[in-house]
């Protein structure tokens, strides 16, 4: 194990007693710098790496996947309409024009503020000098286990070709059903919480399932299909002015989906979703976009933890009586958002800029400059609704309609990483437009979970 | 359970007791043809559904999984070369233009020759007419249970993900991987069986493999990745001319192929590959592709099976004393091949022509004609060693190199099942042509299995 302060030992993972010869040897040349070790690589993550490279320290970044995925298309995974390769990029692509920058893929399982040192699923001890977190988020179903393994969700690739599997699934499955009853629960579809994960969803299932079934499925034409999106709450895409949320509404249901709003899901077994009001619902395929909270390594610092687990930090973006230890994205809790006592949401923009400044930080001690405080410049938020409708809060712009969807295509085009990646999503989209053949995918092997058929 | 001669019930899955409203309702107007049931949709059950169409019977078509496999580039998604969509075609998609054919995605587990009829995993016996088995083959590990759980295969999309994965995983992890002899283990990448899947799949990893680390795993350049291509027997290629066979070799060889023959394996554990005259070897990936056996529903017929569990038919190729019963592709035992005592080869164009003939010789019984024996128009056979070399065999024309890699690109485009297909097919191979940016593709889930690492 070696101590925090050890600066000489340069080896990206450092180990007990092997031979130069014996060393991964990509590290060399980096030695007497400091050290800068980055968990995650989010769009945080990479942000803050982008920031770093300016300046006179070695980085070391660790992912437990070897991709950057661009979540905010995630959904078009699920709905067949994009390829997981062309919202996923590979990190090592991106870190290759950095060469101070190292990156390894691994899980880190522990961090040790006061030895200033993290842990690995495999090996020793890593040592740094700057620490910072930048893990996400992952689902919260507070507390309800049985919910977590009956429902579909969607935070990584994984999950979303799962979903993808399980709908196109349900479909062979109904046309094989004699029971109606059955066939019914096959073809229902829920999707629960109307954030902008669950409103994007349940639109593109629509887009996707209504055709599909006209198309591939004529022993299915006596049991029509329903997407229904469940609201605990009185309010959809509560994030959004009243005016966007009535829109959306209108959008949602002229594609075809039921909005049940003020309907609490207290339990999902079976294919069975209770409501706390006390009714029931049956369905095949229940997906869960209902809450997050911050990756389970926020556990690991042994410090209080605020709403949703997230770490509470400075508006320096570092621990308190902690200034090499950062925390952005997802993972971090901080008040000040729109002026007032709400933290800042967990959405990309506030990663993005959050890795930028926490970079600035760092470098600002490493040169011995005063740290500066995040300040937030809200671009503002968009969803889509479909394949041509959206609804956009920019600027204090409030557009819907076709106009809310170029602006959104423009965007999430703009922010993908790599000319590979958006000339395939532009393609993809191009293609599904084209022809309406969104569906008609392969089922593969992975399908095997969740299924409540 | 409905006996095998109650044609008046048409639902493609019977069921015994249910109203006219619950049945899948797609197989109206079919009644009153005789049916024919069709298990697998390869080259030779999608060919034979194809000849049927001309003639007045009822198909159900029934496949495991929901697409078509094009497995001759089945290695280039191993590779990332090419996207598993591409060469996986959905089978409604091919079927739709078929009024009388119905799909279902189901497995069948019993056949019973007397009743007429098969059983699917769920719900009741589905009765036939007619009966082809196009089930294909699966891997033959000569009942070494170890080997199997410790080798990757190529059977199938999902297996070629696992390889991908694996292939990627393993330089990862050998770049966490302090200790030098573990390092050179898991940079180490045995293909066992050189057979055209063996030659392909060695060929198309050191094209992956070499560049990859070259250029995205600095801290492995200490460690040069090897591939071993190892053969039992003395010839590699064994079905091909010997020219092309030296050839073969010369061309893997330059290609940084190491070529073991001689060597037969005995097992494979923790990494440890054990050879039959005693000497042992270390790799981190093993992939096992030196024998097929049929489908193991050829042992569900009760009947004394041929060499590697194939059913032996008639030269109609239908089974002895079942007229109304056929077996065709991998699953056939049929000797003739050349002229002599050889039995016809598992390979496309064999399962192409049986299936073919088989839906001939259907609709004769059906239409009161005799029968015609299978007759096999050799179009010869190839094997691609790189992304510009190839070996070719064909109408007596002996090719290798550039040449031959056109005649075989141009022949498996020509084959590929849709236009969606044969463009993403065509842009992928020119994207990565142009790039050489092969493999820097994401790692999923999928890849927890058979990892000797």
């Amino acid at each position: 194990v070696l101590p925090g302060d050890n600066l000489q030992q340069s080896s990206p993972i450092p180990d007990t007693a092997q031979t130069d010869k014996e060393r991964p040897t990509d590290s060399a040349g980096k030695a007497g710098l400091p050290r800068v070790v980055v968990v995650g690589s989010g769009f945080g993550g990479l942000n803050l790496v982008r920031g770093l490279s300016r300046g006179e320290v070695e980085v070391i970044l660790l992912d437990r996947n070897n991709y950057h995925g661009f979540w905010p298309l995630l959904y078009q995974v699920a709905t067949a309409e994009l390829i997981p390769d062309s919202i996923a990029f590979p990190i090592r692509e991106v870190v290759r024009k950095y060469h101070q920058v190292t990156f390894h893929m691994a899980e880190v399982c522990d961090v040790d503020l006061q030895q200033k040192q993290i842990q690995l699923q495999a090996g020793p001890p890593l040592a740094y000098d700057y620490l910072v977190l930048a893990a996400g988020s992952t689902n919260n179903y507070f507390g309800n286990e049985t919910t977590a393994r009956n429902t579909f969700s969607l935070k990584d690739v994984d999950q979303a070709v799962e979903i993808r599997h399980g709908l196109l699934k349900a479909f062979e499955k109904a046309s094989l059903e004699p029971d109606l009853n059955r066939r019914k629960k096959l073809l229902t579809f829920l999707i629960i919480g109307s954030g902008p994960t669950g409103v994007e969803l349940s639109a593109a299932f629509a887009e996707l399932i209504l055709p599909l079934v006209r198309k591939y499925y004529p022993a299915l034409a006596d049991v029509p299909p329903r997407i229904i999106l469940v609201e605990a709450h009185t309010t959809m895409l509560e994030s959004f002015p009243k005016g966007l949320q009535k829109k959306a509404q209108q959008h949602l249901e002229r594609l075809g989906v039921e909005v049940l709003k003020n309907h609490e899901v207290t339990q999902v077994e079976n294919g069975e979703i209770t409501f706390k009001h006390g009714s029931k619902m049956q369905a095949g395929t229940v997906v869960w976009a209902a809450g997050v909270r911050a990756s389970p390594l926020a556990e690991k610092l042994g410090i209080k933890l605020a709403h949703g687990d997230r770490v509470p930090v400075e508006p320096t973006l570092n621990l308190q009586d902690h200034p090499d230890v950062f925390v952005i994205g997802d993972m971090a809790y901080l008040e000040g958002y729109k002026g007032g006592q709400q933290s800042y949401p967990g959405v990309a923009q506030v990663a993005i800029q959050m890795g930028e400044r926490a970079a600035k930080n760092i470098l600002a001690q490493v040169e011995g400059r005063p740290m500066k405080k995040f300040h937030y410049l809200d671009k503002g938020q968009l969803s889509t609704i479909g394949r041509k409708d959206a609804v956009a809060d920019i600027f204090n712009l409030q557009l819907s309609g076709l106009l809310a969807w170029l602006v959104w295509a423009a965007v999430h085009i703009y922010y993908l990483l790599g000319m590979r990646n958006r000339l395939l999503v532009m393609l993809g989209w191009a293609y599904n437009y084209l022809t309406y053949n969104l569906a008609m995918r392969i089922i593969g092997g992975a399908s095997n979970r969740k299924e409540n058929q």
